[in-house]
């Protein structure tokens, strides 16, 4: 099954965070399943917050951004009865606002699991609820407005 | 004039954003100045966007964030009539909430410049308002608020 983003046109794949087209980043991947998007990522030693055990705080609000806007876009084309990759215009969502909780510390060196689900969709403007979890709690929560680019 | 960053305490400077123990992160340094801090920070072609032009979101995130704790610290201190780097016990600040409005693309390949001013100061609560320029233009605005750890 293809990644959300392995779906992305390739003048949009370039993202550090999830562009399958950028060779230095983190190549997220999120998929829709049933009535959430989810993805699975485990951050390197590299992405320490203050103290070693820990993620930094960057690499959460990342995950969470690329994944609130992936998101976003697979839950619009379900909306308009589309399937990703057809052959429609290309549906790509940025962010507008991200608002981010962080709930507990994210202990580094785990698989930590994203998702997202739809609060709403209105014209141009998605608004996504994201959770991020390690070991079964969450660790963070956030809340996306994305906005469609015109084609 | 050393880094508020640079006076973190060793066991504290492992941040892949801002820790000066790192030895793959992006080293941001802030500072105080008067009633503001700042922080300049041009990142590298990496870290493009969906489109290569532009900074990507986790990136802005990022700067944001670690910006905004170390200004809680540095306001923290001056609040109180310390000196960072004196003989008292540390001043730490951790995110506990960020959002973040994007108001425009970042273009990538240019020095950013990050403020940050002091909403309130409450007992360990610090209300930070956060904003990012590239060219003179405000690109990002953020609030946080950050939670001083128990020494």
């Amino acid at each position: 099954m293809k990644a959300i983003q392995d779906h992305y046109p390739p003048t949009f794949a370039h993202c550090y965070g999830c562009g399958p087209a950028n060779p230095f980043g983190l190549h997220l991947k999120s998929y829709l399943r049933e009535d959430q998007t989810e993805a699975r990522f485990t951050p390197d030693q590299r992405y320490s917050g203050g103290v070693p055990d820990n993620v930094y705080g960057g690499m959460i609000a990342s995950l969470l951004d690329c994944h609130g806007t992936a998101s976003a876009a697979a839950f619009a084309y379900r909306a308009r009865g589309r399937e990703m990759g057809d052959s429609g215009p290309p549906i790509r969502f940025v962010t507008a606002s991200l608002h981010i909780n962080f709930r507990k510390p994210t202990p580094l060196g785990e698989e930590l699991h994203i998702t997202g689900t739809l609060k709403s969709l209105d014209g141009r403007k998605a608004s996504i609820l994201l959770s991020l979890s390690a070991r079964g709690e969450e660790c963070a929560q956030g809340e996306m407005l994305a906005v469609e680019l015109k084609s």
